[in-house]
C-alpha cells in the first residue's frame, strides 16, 4: 500500500511541474468572469493569511466537474505566491507536509484531487478512513504561534467530501464552473484555430463543457478527417472545418 | 495506525496550549447567558468532584455544532482548576491518561472531539470500536479509593455518540449553542470592528452562527474588497463597511 | 487487542474490590421487594449448586437497565458465599477462569457486563464472535465429575444477548428493575438527606430511576446552588432544599 | 483462533465422557415413542454401514431444539457400537478425524453441535466458511475402498445449516422432538420425585419442554422454598410439593 | 488456508480414482436418453479439440442438481479419452494444472464441483474471488500454438456461477437432469432388486430423483425393517418388499 | 496475491502473441462497416498522439459484449503502429508499464479486459480498489514533456467501469458491436464453409452474435453429427449441412 502510495503521490499533491510549465507555454487562457472571480477570491485569502494576526489557518476548497480548471487555479496561485510546494507520500507524507509548513512563517499547502488522496471509489462507497481522519484533524489544527498557513483543496466529488465532513472542515468553498458559450468563445479566440465566421457556432456547440474536454475536441478536429492536418492548423495557415468539428 | 495516532493525538486530547494562549490574548469574550450557564454548571461539577466523598467519578459531555466554543469552555476550566492536563496517543494513551489521573487525589481529563478520537466517519458509519469499548469501560470504572476524577468530553456528533452508548456513559450532557443575534451583538461590541450604527445589522446577519465562523467572516470582511485593509481595522482607525461585510 | 484486553478485564469481570468496599461503607441499602426477591432467588441457586448432585452447572443472568444494581447483587453474593472470584483477560482469560473453577469442588463465576466482554456496540451491530463462541461453549460445558459451578452474568443489553443465543445458554434469567416511587422512598429514608416532609415529593420525582442515577442526582443537589453545601448535608446538619433538587 | 479452538473442541466433538458416565448413572430414561423411533433408525444406519457393500458413507443429521436429547442419542450409539470416538481441534482436527476413520474398516464420527463447530452466530449471520467448506467436502468424500463410515451430526440451528447447504450434504435428517405431556409423564415416573397424584398435573405443566429444562425445573423444585430440601426428595423420603413446583 | 486447501483439493478436482473404480464394478448403468445425449455431446467436444485446428480451447460446463451424475459423466470421459488427469491444490494448483496441460498436445481438465473450488456458500454470498478471477482468466486464455485443451466443469450451483460470469466463460453448458420415471425404471431393471411386478410402482415413486438418492433409498430398503436383509437382496435370492420400500 | 498476479497478468495486459499470430494466419476478417469505423478512429488517435504537441496523453476505451473483437482491434493497432507492448504484473507492473512508456517519445499501452485487471466480480460488487485508484491516477497523469502516450483499454463491463469513474478517465469511448446479419454474411463468405445457397440462412441465424461465438458454432457444425467431418469442410471439399448447423 505504502510503496504504491509513493508512486501515486506526486500527481495527487498539487499539479506537477510539467503541468505548470505547459500552462505557461500556452499562456494562461482567460476563461471568463466566473473563473476570474474565483481566482481573485483565492488571492485575497492568500493575502489574509499573510497579513492578519487572527487567521493563522485559512482553508479553501475548489470544487467543480472534472477538467474545469481547478488544478490550474490552485497551481497558478501557489506558483505566484510561494515557492516550494510540499508534495509527499500519503498519510505520513501529508502530516509531514503540514509540519514542514508549520516551520515557515507563511505557507500554502495544495491538496489536489482530495478524493484521489482518499482513494475514494463510488461503489460502497470506499475510501481511506485513515487519511480522512488525518485530514479532518489537520484542517482544524492551528499552526504554532506566528506561523500562518493557507490550505487549498480541489475535488470533483464534492458531495462525497461533504458526506464525510471534509467540506465543513474547510473555511470556504468555491465552485469552479464549466465553460458556458460566452466563456468558450473567449477561449476559442485565444486558440485561434477557427475562422472568425465559425467561432460563434463552435462556441455554441461547446456550451457547458469543461476546458479540458474543449482542448481534446479541438485537437481531434485539428487532425482532419484523414489525419495529418494538425500542423497546418496550429501554424495558423489553415482553420478547422466546422463541419468536421461537429463530428468529433 | 499507531504511528499515525501519535501525530493525531495532541489536538484530539484537549485544546493545545497554543489555543489556550490565543484565547487569553484576545481575552475571553462574553458569549451570552447560555454559554455562561454551561460554564458555571461545569465549574460546579469540578467543585463536586473535589469536595464530595460519594462522587469519585463525574463525567460531563459538552455537545454542540462545530465551532460553537466547546473546546474553549473545556480548556478554560481545565486551565483554571487544575494543572497538568493529560494528553497522549489513542487507546493505550487514553488508558494511560486515566491511570495517571488515578494517582493524583483530584484530576480533570478532557476528551476533546470524541468523534475524532473514535475516528468516526458518517459513511458506514465507521469508527474504532476498540477505542469506543475502551472509553465505555473507562467512563464507568471507579477510580481507586480516595482518588477523584472529573471527565469532560466534547463532541459535535452527539447523535452518533448516543447511538453507540457513549452519551449514556456520561453522568450529564450540556448542549453548547450557536450564537443568537443578541449573543452576536455582545461579541461584536467586544471586537470593536463595526461602527455603533452597523452593529445591530451585523449581529442580525450573524444569527445562529458558531463563534468560530463569526471570527472567520469578520476577518474576511476586515481585509476589504481589494485586500490590505485589515491593519487599519484592527488598529481601530477604520471600521468594516457593512455593505462589504454582507458580501462575505 | 490483547494488551488492551488486559487493561479492560478487571472491571469487566465482576465488580472490583473497591466497589465492594464502597458498598459496605454505606451499608447495603434496601432497594425494595423486587430487588429482595432476586437476591433470595440467586442465593437459592448458589445453595442448589452446593448441595444437589444433579446440577453440576447452573447459570443465571441478571439483566436490567444500566445502573439498576445488577453488579451490586452479583458482587454481594460472591462475597458472601465464596472467596476468590476469578477475573482475568478476555477469551484466554475467560477459559482460564472456568478451568480454575473446575478445580475447586464449588465455584462462582461472575461475568459482569457481558456486552462489554463481547465488545458490543449497537451500530452494525459489532461484537467479538470469538468471545461469544467461547461463552456459548463454556456456558454449556459440564464441569468434571464432583465439581460444581454457578455462573452469574449481568447485562444491560439483554435484547442483544438474546439475539446471539447467549440468553438461551443461561439456565435462568432475572430482570433487575429500576426503582419505583416506593423503592426510592425507602432508599431516601436510608440516605437521610431530605426532611421528612420532602421525601414523598422527592421519591415521586425519582420514579423509574436506576439507583445509580439517584445517587448522582442527590449528590448534585447536595452541592447547593453555589457549591460548597455538601458537607453540611452529609453531616446531617442541613437538608437538601426540594426546590433546588428539582433543578438537577 | 487456533489455540482457542483447542479449548473448544472437546465439547464440540461428541459428548464428553463425563456426560456419558452421568447418563449411565441415572440410567437411560425412556423419553417416549418418538425418541425411541429415532434411536432405532439411527441404529439401523449403523448396521447398514457395517454390512452393505454399496454404502461406504452414510451421513445422518439429528436436529431439534436445544436440550431435547440429541447429544444423548448420538453418544449412546457411539458408545454401544464402536470404541474410540475421534475428537480434536477445529478444521485440521476435523480432517484428521475423518482420515483416522478412513483407516479402520468401520467408524462412527459424531459432529456434535455443528453450529458451534462453525462458530455460528445469528447476527450477520457469521460463521466460519473455512470449516463449512471442509465439512461440505468431507461429508461427500467417499472413504477408500473397503472402509465404511457413519457420520452423525447434531444441531439446534437446522434452518441455518440448511441455508448453507449442510443439510443437503447429509443422507438423512431426523428431528428430535421436545417432550409432550405423555413423554414427560413417563420421565417423571422414572425420576420418582412426585407423588402419584401430582404426576399428571406436573407432566401437563411440562408439555413441549426439552428434557434438559425438565431436569433443571425438577432440581429447582426439589430445593424447596427455603433451600435444603433436595436430599429428602432424592432419597425418596419426601416428594416435591406440586404448588411449589408451579413457582419454578 | 493453504494447508487446508491441500486436504480439500483431491475430491474437488475430478472424481477420485476410488469413485471411478466403484463405477466400473457395478458397471456403468444406463440412465436414459437425456444422460446419453449429454454423454455423446461431450464426447464430440473431445473429438473437436483433438482434430480441429481452429478450436485450441473448448470449455464445457455440466450443471444439474446434486447427485444427478455430473461427476460420473466427467470422470468416464476423462478415463476413456485420456490418461493422467491433473488434480492439485487450489489456485496455485489450478494454474499448474492448466500449465501442465499446455505442455501436452491434447489434454482434458476436469473442474469438479466448481462451487466447492470457489469455497462458495449461499449466505452473503461468500466465495473466493481470487479463485474465481483465476478461473475467469484461465477459461479464456488460449493454449500455446499446437496445444489443445478441453475443460469440463461440473456444478450444482449454476445460478451462482452465472452471477459471477463463470458460465459465460464456458463455451457450452449442458444440464444433467434428475431421473424421471422412465429413467428410474431402466436403472431399477439393471439393479435387479425388485420383483418385476413392483418395478413400475417403485420407478413411479422415484420420479425426479437424482441417481445418488436412488441408490441411498434402495440401500436403506434392502436392509429390511429389522436390518440384516441386505445380503439376501443383493445375492438375488430375495427382493425388496415394495411396502417397506415406501417407508424409506 | 502477488504471486498469483504474476500468473494472471499476461493474458490481462493486451492480447498474447499467440493470439496475434493466430489472427494473422486466418487473415484479418472484414467484420462490417461499424468495426471498420472504430478501427479507423483508433488509428487516427494513434496519429494524433504522434504528431500533435498539445495531446501528450490520449486515452481510448473500447467496450462491447464479450467476444465481439475488442482485443483483436487493440492488438492489431498496437502491432501495426508500435513495437514492444508493455505487459507485466498487476499494480506495480501497471505503474512500471506507464513509467517505461514515459521513457520513449511515443508509446501505446493496451489495458486489455480492464475488469479482469481490477479483479471485478458482479457480486458485491467486489474489485481491487488499489488497482482502480492506480488506474485513475495514471489515466490522468501527463507524461513528461516531449513524451507522448496513447492508452487503449478494453472491457465488457462498461457499466461497472462507469460506476467507479474509470470511463470518465478515458478521453473517448467506442462501443464494439456484435455482428448483425449483414456482418455475419460477410464473415461467412470469407470462411467459405457454407454453400452459397445456405449463407443467407446461416447469417440470419447468427444475427447479434459476437464473432467469437460465431467461430465456436461454425467449428461445432464442421465436426458433423458423428464427428470427424471437420477436415473435409476446411479443405473445402465439403460444406456444412445447414440443418445440422441449426442443431448447434
Ligand atoms: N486558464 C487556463 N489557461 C490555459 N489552460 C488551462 C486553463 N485552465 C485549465 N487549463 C488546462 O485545462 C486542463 C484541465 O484543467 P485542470 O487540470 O486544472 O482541471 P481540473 O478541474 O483540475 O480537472 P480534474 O477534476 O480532472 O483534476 C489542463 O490541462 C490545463 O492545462
Ligand atoms: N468565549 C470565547 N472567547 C473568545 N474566543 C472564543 C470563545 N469561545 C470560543 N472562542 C474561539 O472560537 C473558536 C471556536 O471555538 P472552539 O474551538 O472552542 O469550538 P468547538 O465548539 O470546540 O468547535 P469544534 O466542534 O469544531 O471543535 C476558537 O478559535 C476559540 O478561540
Ligand atoms: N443495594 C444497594 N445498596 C447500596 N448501593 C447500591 C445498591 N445497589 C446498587 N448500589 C450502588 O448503585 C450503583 C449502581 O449499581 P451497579 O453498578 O450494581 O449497577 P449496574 O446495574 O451494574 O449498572 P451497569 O449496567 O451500568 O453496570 C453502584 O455504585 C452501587 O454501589
Ligand atoms: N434418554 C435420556 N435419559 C436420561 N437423560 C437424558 C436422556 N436424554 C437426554 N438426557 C439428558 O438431558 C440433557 C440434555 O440432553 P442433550 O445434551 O443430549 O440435549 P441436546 O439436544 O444435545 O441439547 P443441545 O442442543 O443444547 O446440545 C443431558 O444432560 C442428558 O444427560
Ligand atoms: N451412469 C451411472 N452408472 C452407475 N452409477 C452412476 C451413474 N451415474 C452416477 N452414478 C453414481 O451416482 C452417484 C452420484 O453421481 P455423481 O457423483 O456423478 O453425481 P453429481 O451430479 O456429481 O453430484 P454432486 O453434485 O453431489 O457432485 C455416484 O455415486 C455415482 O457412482
Ligand atoms: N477481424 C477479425 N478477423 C479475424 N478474427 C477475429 C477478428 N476479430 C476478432 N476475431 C477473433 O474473434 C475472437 C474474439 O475476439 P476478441 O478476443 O478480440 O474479442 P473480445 O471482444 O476481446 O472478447 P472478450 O470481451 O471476451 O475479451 C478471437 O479469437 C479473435 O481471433
Ligand atoms: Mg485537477
Ligand atoms: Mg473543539
Ligand atoms: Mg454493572
Ligand atoms: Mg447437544
Ligand atoms: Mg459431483
Ligand atoms: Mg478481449
Amino acid at each position: 500500500d505504502f510503496l504504491n502510495a509513493l508512486n501515486e503521490v506526486r500527481p495527487a499533491f498539487g499539479a506537477s511541474t510539467n503541468d505548470l510549465e505547459r500552462c505557461r507555454l500556452n499562456g494562461v487562457v482567460d476563461c471568463g468572469v466566473r473563473h476570474e472571480h474565483i481566482y481573485k477570491r483565492t488571492m485575497l485569502l492568500a493575502e489574509q493569511v499573510r497579513v492578519s494576526k487572527g487567521s493563522p489557518l485559512v482553508t479553501c476548497l475548489l470544487e467543480g466537474p472534472s477538467g474545469c480548471g481547478k488544478s490550474a487555479i490552485a497551481a497558478t496561485i501557489s506558483a505566484e505566491t510561494m515557492i516550494g510546494l510540499n508534495e509527499s507520500t500519503k498519510c505520513a507524507q501529508i502530516v509531514k507536509v503540514f509540519e514542514d509548513a508549520y516551520r515557515s512563517p507563511l505557507s500554502i499547502i495544495i491538496l489536489d484531487d482530495i478524493e484521489r488522496l482518499l482513494e475514494y471509489v463510488a461503489i460502497g462507497p470506499r475510501f481511506s478512513n485513515l487519511i480522512s481522519q488525518t485530514l479532518l484533524v489537520l484542517l482544524k489544527r492551528l499552526p504554532p504561534k506566528g506561523k500562518n498557513v493557507l490550505v487549498i483543496g480541489t475535488t470533483s466529488e464534492v458531495a462525497f467530501l461533504d458526506s464525510i465532513g471534509i467540506c465543513d472542515a474547510f473555511s470556504v468553498t468555491y465552485t469552479v464552473p464549466k465553460l458556458q458559450t460566452e466563456d468558450a468563445r473567449k477561449v476559442l479566440h485565444q486558440l485561434n484555430v477557427f475562422s472568425e465566421d465559425d467561432i460563434d457556432a463552435a462556441a455554441e456547440a461547446l456550451n457547458e463543457m469543461p476546458i479540458k474536454k474543449l482542448y481534446m475536441v479541438v485537437e481531434m478536429a485539428a487532425q482532419g478527417e484523414q489525419g495529418g492536418g494538425a500542423e497546418a492548423i496550429y501554424s495558423g495557415s489553415e482553420k478547422i472545418r466546422i463541419s468536421h468539428f461537429y463530428d468529433c
